[in-house]
Formats: structure tokens, C-alpha cells, sequence
């Protein structure tokens, strides 16, 4: 599992030689966090033992606790002197585990409102086991993050997880109030991305940068790097889901389009497209929605991101995206030099590179 | 709102005069659970916050906040001694709060479980606003307990209810996967009972005798007590399931037979019940699942009703409640007298005597 975990950190990064020890420690840290996540879901009971089996594969780039654990090395007061297996503890990869328990804990919930039946290439739990099972498989891994939270030294870390979920799911109502609403602008786009995606990355920063001993000062920049880092991670998904429409990540018809979720893209493009363009644009997205609802296939995906670029709003939402990570990065200038400071660099460009 | 919370304890209990001054207490404290339970929800944001008043519609008996309330009193060290309202701290109040909470969030996803479109006499979150709203509804609420959890002096009731809450969701879990098992036996029924209905009773009960400074012995009798309630409680939900079939108490057709859920006068009818009789249950039982899952209105419910009375499987249910109250006042039979033990006595019999 360790060699699987430093495995893709170093594909994701492209990691050079220089940053080896840090990334057999993250590695190992990482290995850690899953054994500590699965030692907390384990149940004497078969059929809850085989449900929380199939969570295994809600695991997909272990995002948050890289963040935990990076947060933790590059804030750590003596980062960059001493080897970053020596500056983390258990607490981080404790932190890490329930970081990851609760974001697994809303992907199971989503599959069940999205009714998807796909998650990181296999079947998801409620297509397998049923939305009911799907649901209290959700509340278990909710259940267990909070308990593993409360077995922490301090109560810190279990009010802001318990602080930053009551804004997640904030976010996500206030999205969910918003479905299918065509003039939805900006700045309410940014505020439910901003608690729905970026609070849980920032919290994970935060946790990880003060299990680590940093000065509130250090723990804060962390957290804004974070939580700019995941603004743009989310405008990123934004992008994959329209331009994945065209065939060119593999990914099925946008998902976006169909639950009528307005993404930044789709924001720019409405309010600076002529009336004409907007109408047909419009048009589309009625489409799409009547789609979902009826289960009839209407791909209407590439003639929406043929629009959508025609106002240049897909580099738009591109441009958004660079300037919050180099932003980001502005947030931690404040630190000493150490590998782990110039990997979140790299991480941050990642975000907004990937393709996947 | 101190009337009202007062008024419904004094109408469940038909509390004699001797009682009163405990009836304050407990009404001014459950008055304080609620407005804490209402200000750890409230948001900034309309949507939520509309969401969340709907969630008020859901209190019911408030049995979770008036058993932490109870246990607090009955377990105090200065019990029978002092006045019931100098015994209650705001601890207590907000223990109520956390467990209430935590229990409205599992009927807000027992709902969307359910398809429910009623609760309370009043149309469910699922209903007015769809699955995806309650889903995220239910997780709000979880989240607010956990964070208002926290807020507590030491990490104990945290903890407690962290696991309590995986308890609950693993005997959910168990239960789902028995559904539509009409094979289930007694030890299964116990054991998904135990953890799906009593854990959280049992822990509400520990949690306000140590918020009194009971000693451990003490805190476990408490859960003792508790448990045996909780286990007798959804025995009479089973009983009020079934006779609700036959019109008696003007509740729709058991949702339990629909489900395919087993409970104990049937899972005692069909171990008793000679081959035929059994087979002609057994047939009723497969009708009314096809039933829930066509949607199409058979009602066989007062079938089963007069087939279940033929093997004396209701009285055999009443019977194991009735014992449960019994062993359950034996668990407090250690503490001093007190009025808070007495209407804990009194409370238990309410249970098993309860029509609603």
C-alpha cells in the first residue's frame, strides 16, 4: 500500500529526485492514514464490513490528507532542516484519516443525489447496494471521522471539522437552492464553491500545519492557500465536466449540464454573450435538464462548449483559475524554504493542469 | 415554548402535584435544549435556514433530551435532597440538544429511506424539497451535533456520541440487509434493536448522569436502564406498526410489512405457527412488499393482524416489553429515591403503554 501511495504522489507531482525523502515519507504517512481509516470503519458485523470494503475504491488522489501532511511539513518550525519523516506525527496521519472519511462521507451522499452509477471507475455504492444503504453508509463514515476526531489530543481539530462539515453542507444546499438557475452570478457561484469545496481543503491546511506546532499566523496562511488552491481545483472539475463533453478526457455527457449546475464557464459566458447566443445557449441548457429528467438522450454537450467558447469563457474560467493559484502561492511566500513548500507549489499548479 | 415543552411531559406522564417542580425544571431545560438546538442550526445563508426551520416540525416527544435530563437528576449525588432546577446545568441542556439532533438528523434520512411523505403529521423535508435536500439536511444536523459537541468541556460526550452514532448506522445497516428476511430470528431482531434504537437512548441516559457527577457504577446503571427502555420502546413502534393495520389508532398501513422489515410478533409468529398457518403469513408478507414496490394499494395488513393474534404473538410481544420495563427498573433500583427515579419509573411504563 505504501509504494502504491508514494506511487502516485510522484506521478501526480512528477516528482524530481531532490524530493524523494519527501515523498517516501508522505507515502508512508499516507499509508498510515489508510490503515488508521480502515482500523476506525472496521465492524463485527458482515454486511456492514462489506460495504465499508467497497468505500476502498471512493479513494481517489487522497487530496486532503496530502494537504494535512504537506501543510504540516512545510509549516512545521523547522522545515527544511530536519527530514520530513522527523516532523510528522500521528496526529497528522490521524487528521488525514478523518480529513479523507469526510470527504468520502459527502462523495457517497453525492452519488446518491447525482444517482450516479459510476465513481472513480466502479460501480458506486448506491447503484451496487441501493440508495438506503448508500445513505447510512455515508452516515457510518461521518460517524467515524468524528469519533476518530474526538480521540485527538485536543478539541481543535473536532470543532473545525464539525465547523467546516455544517459549511459544507451549507454550500451544498445553497447549491442545490440554485439548480437550474440560469442568472445565477458570480459571486454566489465563488460563495458555494467556497464552502462546498474550498473549506474542507483549507480546514485540512489548518489542521495539518498545527498538529505540526505552527504559530497561528503560519497555521492562517496555510488554510488561505488552501482554500484558493480549492476555488480552483473546483473551477478545474467545472472545465473537465463541459470539455469532457467533447470526447477529450473520456469522461460520459456533463454531468453539470444535466443537474443544471451553473459553472463558471457557463456564468461568463450568459452574462457577456449577445442576446442571440445567450437564447440558444439557454435553449441548450433547458435541454439538458429535460434530459436528465426524462432519461432520454439528448447530447447537447458540444454544441453548449462550442457557445461557451465563442465568448471566450472557458479561457475565461482558465485565467480565474491560474490567477487563484498564483494568489495561493502568494499565501505561503511567508514560509522558510523547505521541499515541502516548493511541492505545494507544485501541487498548486497540478490543480489547474490536470487533466483527470 | 417552556409551556408547551412543560405541558407534553406533564400530559405523557399525567404527573401528580408532587411531581410539579421537576416538571419545571425539565420544561425550562428542554426549553433550553431547543434554543440551543435552534441557534447551533442557524445560518446566514435563506435557504438553509428555511430548510432548518422545517426541522422544528420534527420534535416529537423529545424523549433523547428529557431521558439526558432525567438520568441527570436521578444519578445526582445530591438527588432527592436538593431542588430539581439546582441539579441541571447547561451541560445537560446541551447534551439534550446534541441527541435530539442527532436523532432528527437519522428520521430526516429514515425518510428519504422511506419515501416517507409524512412525519409528525406534517409533510416530510423529502417531500416538500426532495431526497437530495434531506440527504444533505440529515448531514447538517450530524455535523451540528458533533460541532456543538465539542463545545463541551471534556471530549467524553464526543467520543460517546461519535461511537454511538456508528453503533446506530451499523444496526441500520444490519437491518437493511435483513430486509425482506422472514427467516430473521430473536437474537438478530435484539441485535439490530440494540444498536439501531437503544444505543442512543442508552448513551443520552450516561451522558446526563455524568454530567451530574455520577460515579461510573452509577452512569452505567443509568444505561442500563436506558437500553432496556430503548429495546421496550421499539418493541411497542412494532406493536403500534401492526395494530395501526387494523384502524385502531388511525395510523396508515404498517410501513414495517411494505419494507419488508421484521419485527417481533411476527418474527414470533412465524417460529410458532404450524406449517400452514405460516405459509398463508408468509404469502401475505410477499404481498404486501410487491405491494410497496408496485405502488398499487393491497392492503393486507388486518390479515396478518388476525393470523399473527392466532399464534398469541402480540401478547407475546407485549409480554417482552413489559419484562424489559421491569429489568429496566431493576438496573435503578440502587439509586436513592428521588422524584426524578420515580418518573423514570413512571416514563418506562409510559413506553409500553403508549397508543402514539
Amino acid at each position: 500500500m505504501r509504494t502504491e501511495a508514494a506511487g502516485s504522489l510522484a506521478d501526480i507531482f512528477n516528482l524530481s529526485p531532490e524530493f524523494l525523502p519527501l515523498a517516501e515519507a508522505l507515502g508512508d504517512h499516507l499509508a498510515r492514514s489508510r490503515r488508521i481509516f480502515d482500523d476506525q470503519l472496521a465492524s463485527d458485523l458482515p454486511p456492514v464490513a462489506e460495504l465499508v470494503e467497497h468505500i476502498e475504491r471512493y479513494h481517489g488522489k487522497m487530496l486532503r490528507p496530502t494537504m494535512v501532511l504537506l501543510a504540516g511539513l512545510a509549516a512545521h518550525p523547522r522545515a527544511g532542516q530536519t527530514p520530513p519523516d522527523q516532523l510528522l506525527s500521528d496526529q497528522h496521519s490521524k487528521i488525514g484519516a478523518v480529513c479523507e472519511m469526510v470527504h468520502l462521507a459527502t462523495l457517497v451522499h453525492d452519488d446518491v443525489l447525482d444517482e450516479a452509477d459510476i465513481r472513480r471507475r466502479g460501480a458506486t455504492v448506491n447503484h451496487l447496494k441501493g440508495n438506503e444503504a448508500a445513505v447510512i453508509l455515508g452516515d457510518y463514515l461521518i460517524a467515524g471521522a468524528y469519533h476518530l476526531c474526538s480521540t485527538l489530543p485536543t478539541q481543535r481539530a473536532a470543532l473545525a471539522i464539525g465547523r467546516a462539515s455544517m459549511v459544507v453542507c451549507a454550500g451544498e444546499l445553497l447549491q442545490l437552492h440554485h439548480r437550474g438557475d440560469y442568472s445565477l452570478d458570480e459571486p454566489t457561484y465563488f460563495e458555494i464553491v467556497d464552502r462546498k469545496t474550498a473549506e474542507l481543503i483549507a480546514v485540512s491546511a489548518e489542521l495539518g500545519a498545527h498538529a505540526s506546532g505552527a504559530d497561528d499566523a503560519t497555521c492562517a496562511a496555510l488554510a488561505a492557500f488552501a482554500r484558493k488552491l480549492g476555488i480552483a481545483f473546483q473551477i478545474q472539475d467545472d472545465l473537465l465536466d463541459l470539455t469532457g463533453a467533447e470526447g477529450v478526457v473520456g469522461k460520459s455527457v456533463g454531468k453539470d449540464l444535466e443537474k443544471g449546475k451553473m459553472t463558471l464557464p457557463l456564468i461568463h459566458h450568459l452574462a457577456t454573450a449577445d442576446p442571440l447566443t445567450r437564447g440558444r445557449t439557454l435553449s441548450l441548457l433547458e435541454q439538458a435538464r429535460a434530459e436528465e429528467e426524462t432519461r432520454r438522450p439528448v447530447d447537447v454537450g458540444p454544441q453548449v462548449v462550442r457557445l461557451v467558447e465563442s465568448t471566450a469563457s472557458i479561457d475565461y474560467a482558465r485565467g480565474c483559475a491560474k490567477s487563484l493559484v498564483e494568489a495561493a502561492q502568494q499565501h505561503i511566500a511567508i514560509l522558510a524554504d523547505s521541499p515541502a513548500k516548493r511541492v505545494l507549489g507544485v501541487l498548486a499548479r497540478a490543480v489547474v493542469e490536470r487533466a483527470f
